[in-house]
């Protein structure tokens, strides 16, 4: 069942920023707290080739969605310990060098598997083991919410694995939903800030 | 949990088109037998005015779909009588009067229900009537599903009621995954048809 | 089980007025406020074409339902939009327009659901998608309560889809009933008032 | 859950006529087999002071039914020998000799449990006596059916106690159901046979 | 399991006198605010042939089990208006014109539930309709109970439909126990009241 | 329930006679088998002062119930032995020499569990040892059946400890059912043979 | 599970003494209350040849076992009236006269039931009679019980049935205990009185 | 529930001889095999001090048990191993050197737990562990089965922990039992070989 | 699933020690009370021949161990007498004598039941007895403990029945986790006392 | 409960090589098919301290395990890219450039879950969001396995996060079972390869 119109769940987890340092991140409770929107975005793995551009491109965007009040938090289901060895790769070499926002370290999957948004999605019992057995690596789809400063989620929007994410079209949604709660106007179809709504 | 990745749900829903027919669509049935990708759009209700808004952009887009080989499909849970009602009443008048493409009537929810995007989310039993109650008007929020020729969904998106759509958005991540189909390269972010992979 | 010698259902449905004002309305607690009797009667959809003339009949027997103390009600499970825009349909163009009593837009079925008078009666659980689903459009019989100042039905009457109802066997209904309240005798077959009970 | 666009339930019961003859009536195969419609009103109790007027009323509408090609079957929670008691005693002493159509004596309740119209609605279980227990006193309300040659039911009215039925109005819904059939035109309100439809 | 030695149930249950009144009476409360013992006899069906005669047979004994200090109850499933239009029937028309004592009328079997007596003693299940379904009329069988002026039963007999019943062999069931409560013996085979016990 | 009107149940029960000899008899089979009806009478206890007298009485009747194509048999819970050795007991001394119908020794409650005429009503739950605990010593009322011969139960009385019972009775109800079984016809109350039904 | 190393179970039991007296007996308490170990010896059947010599053997012995403050209950599942007939019959007729001891009634098997001794081990249940039946004549196997003055087990052994008991045997074992009690020294194999432990 | 009357349990355990071979023991499968009777004892553990002079006396009485064709063993729950030790340790040491008969190594308890002879009756569940705890060592009482030709228990006794047993009533006990197979008696307390039955 | 960064079971087992004397030993509470670390082996059964070299190798290192603050502590399911005599058993005749470290003598298998290490893993239920029954001994694996002055395990290995244990390896996991105790720093791969961690 | 002595479960799992090719190996298979023993070892995360450090230890004896007819594998819950990316780090830079055995990439969890070896032990159900909640990491302890041939796990040994391995130990209890299948002796304490057992 969709989460728009929901609160986002209220779960903190791992995290580590370019600086090495673990921390842990409650998105909701974020929101609230600093009275901002929250964009979090999540990816299938560290060290591969397309989710780079991705991580690179909302990076390039930082200071767009800081104007619109907006924090950026990136996502997987790696340690962040792999995080903290992507973020000290080299962007020609494959890496994230250079990205400045949080990244979640869901590798216990408490948040990814609330949110659905994994791969493994059936499980069979084995019965010889007496255990569940997941097809799939167990990894995210790409995934991306956008949170308003009540924890409230707007808008999510899920790819298959290799379909990139446009960073434009969230800020048109950011803009969008702002003008709603400025306005109390509803927005039609292909608006955009600036445009007669 | 999300429908990217799996086939579309299997089920016949009632539609209207502009001709007055009352038939029946089933969404995965309809991209394999004609061997299209189908852009399905839920709006709330009939009758209201940023709906129309919406689904006169799609109808600007029609054309531009049918050459990227999608089916353009509208829905939501009013009946056909009112679909058609509302085909006859002007654009001036807040109608859809040019819509060409069919429109779900799903007044029983059978569809709405499987994607989980009826606003009636909560529902409690009430002692006195021995009946679930719902809160809400069990009408769906903006859920967009883009789907392959296989009838697998490749994107899902969902927007709070009072956000509209970006028909380009749709038109990007279907030429995304159709550049996937064909050269099995994976898209980066902000990947547009014709810019470099 | 019949709701005759039972409290109506204790139940807020939204309505909509020919002032294209949305509220809500608990036909009980309406009946019991006013010390009015109530008549409430449902059609199946807005749009169609044998529904506006029982609402127009209904509309011209208004006065004569007044002096019996008793209000008018219709309802159907469209939306409040969908029933405002019949509303403003003129009468030669298949709409109500000059109908004065409340509409209720039980869209969410919370008191159809109750009643048991919608259409979609079976469902049956599909494996596939895991939930159930319906077969009919789920709108209602032509279905009719009379409920008294204290909130109890004293009759129930329901017509398959294509039988139109009498107002005036309504209003005979009405009339017994008040005798019985007022005299304390039972009415007789075909009684009418005025003749000897 | 209303009748109304269902069978009739498929259930035989006793059954007296005015000769004296124990039988038993299946009213679905009764009027699938004599390819009839059926009017089927159930009264309280034998012996008592409103019912005879409504078992004379529609004993002298007999051939006006007859002439619509329907059966009229009474039936009350009584025994067939109080059938027989009353059958025998005279109009002027409280009795209804001279009704020729068929009673159903349904002193198991099979039927009317099914119909869901007896007054003992409520049971309690007894601690003491370890059985559940009836409110009142496990007789009907004054219920009608108007069933057509398949066994579907096109009509339920259910009175309250103390409120007699209007014959005239059966014949109407049977003449605007027969016109349907024979038409496949829709009855609107206040519709009469010879009226303009 | 047998009522002997224990107590007769807890119940009240509507009855009918000569008078035409309608009332309630609670067996066991009834011995123990009297301070009487009671025998209750149960027959199947008013308006019959047989049962009559057992009616006037008690009421000829009336005086003699007034002597013994205990009143006799009727009882069968009828309701209170067919015992009355019974009690007003000539003996010579198969009526009762001329019993005295009260008649219970049981028509929602709660007593003869408890009891055990009725005749309708297996039910199936009927999966169409979703109820159970009980085959025979669902009256009683020819019961006696004796009861003393504790409640407690001390004599309990059953005959099948078409054999009746030996009231002096009651009087002497009485008597024995009468015999028993005063002198504290146990009464032997064939023991008669004057006779050595 | 009672088991007027079913057949007796189908067990067999040890058993002794006169001669000393053990065997088990089948009342049910006895009864179909011999194409005779069956009086089977229980007592509470052998050795106890008040018993004895009864079998005795039916022991003198013996002729008459063979007369009426009538089998006796006698049973309590005690062991064949105990049987035996009051069988061998002067009936100066209490003891019941001189009979000659079988008695049942129902020793392991069987066939009185199933009858349900055990004084042992009640039983609790010991939590201390695990076990369902009975107040009082589990042996019999004085309960009789007349059973016909296709083993269908006729008549079944019950009477508390103190009150012996009468042959004479037993002798007018297999009379009155034998009358019946003849002629059709139902037997009035104090119907006896050789008076007229 | 073996009642050895824990309490007696706490349960009274009907008794008969020689002098035709009824009473209940709890033998833990008995133990407890008069500080005596106890002797409880279980046979089948009152009225057998084998049973009478075990009997008298414990009533011959009784003088030795009163000796080491040991009480003898004798028990079988007989009513208490059978055992006064039994008391009362000469020993040359198969009697017992002249037994002085307590004897347990169990009738109802509370306590043999507990104790797990009963023949009739195996139970089934009897479809037709929706009752459980026992094979065997549900008597007890020949136990015996050795109980300490707090109400402990020290002894249970139990003799299949044509197989009678040693009386010296459960003096020695009794003074084996005794020794232990006041020595706390454990007695081996063969131990005796007065033989070196 | 005792074994008396049963066949003893169908289970292999292991074993340990004098020779120091570990084989398995079926008990039940060795009396019918070899046609002869056994004698099973129990004691609670190697290397005690009571122990030894129960196999001690076991073995001196073997020759008598073999005239008796009786089979005799040894039991507890210690391991061959440990047998094997004890049975190498002398005499004077609190040894077993000696004994030739077989000794059951039930150290996984299966035929321990069946007999119900083990001392940990007692098991509580710890909620920490999720386990089920006893209290005591989990070792048996000193119980005695003698079981016949057949397989079927015939005696079972079973001594509290410091109570030695009495090999001379064993054979007391074998004698009667082998006298009532040969000859059909019933053996009378006290019956020894040789003595008048 | 693993006990390794859990406290150790709180669970209290008898004990022998070379003294002869029984007590309990509680391992968790044993390593708090003391403020020492615990090496807790398990063997699979006393008077084997591997296995006591396995006692003496921890024995010959007992000093070693004190120095590193580490109780000894070995285990089987044997009884403490079992455990006494082998103490008692020259090293030459295959014994443990000289052993100074205690003993658990784990006979109900309370706490090698929760740690997982018995052979009989598997058990299966026996319908003809109504038990479970084990396969195989039901003894031990030898697995080691290492358990910190917490109570927490820091390491457990498992050692199939054949294979021995190395003592030096053991001291070497000790002396890591005190240096990870005391630097907090962690111990690479081959690290040892003394070697550059 | 214990892996000793059974079969290591029967799971295919991703793994990643030093040349960058992604395949799924199955232990178990792996053993018996090339008919080698393994050494399975599991380290907590790519990308820390401590690991590598082992790894390298391991690769430093690859020669030796050959040697012994093993094979080595690694594992951890990352995912074949991250252990990729490991892989081509340099040493110096904490990476494992050199490696050459296999690495399991159980990010399912699918074969850790089985073993029982992941850190996240608890999981608490969140009421609020539906699902179960782990706390810590999710992540393994430092578990090592030595399957034989057959698939036999003969040793199972599982160190606390901090606490490296030693690598000569594996080659020890590998040379001890290769001892024992070859000789059939058990191996003491201490055994070494060379040394006598």
């Amino acid at each position: 069942m969709t989460l728009v119109g929901k609160k986002f769940p209220n779960v903190a987890v791992n995290a580590m920023n370019e600086m090495g340092d673990t921390f842990q991140i409650n998105v909701l409770e974020e929101a609230k707290k600093n009275n901002k929107k929250v964009l979090l975005f999540w990816y299938p793995k560290d060290f591969t080739f397309v989710c780079p551009t991705e991580l690179h491109a909302f990076q390039a965007a930082l200071e767009e969605f800081e104007k619109r009040n907006t924090m950026v938090i990136g996502a997987s289901c790696d340690t962040a310990e792999v995080h903290f060895a992507w973020l000290n790769t080299k962007k020609d070499d494959g890496g994230i060098e250079g990205v400045t926002y949080p990244l979640l370290a869901d590798s216990n999957r408490n948040l990814a598997n609330i949110l659905g948004i994994l791969d493994a999605q059936t499980e069979t019992f084995n019965e010889e083991t007496g255990t569940y057995m997941l097809e799939g690596d167990n990894v995210t789809y790409r995934a991306t919410y956008l949170i308003d400063e009540e924890g409230t989620v707007f808008h999510e929007g899920i790819n298959h694995m290799p379909v990139g994410r446009n960073v434009n079209e969230f800020m048109r949604l950011i803009d969008a939903y702002a003008h709603v709660q400025k306005n109390g106007e509803v927005c039609p179809a292909n608006w955009e800030e600036g445009k007669q709504a």
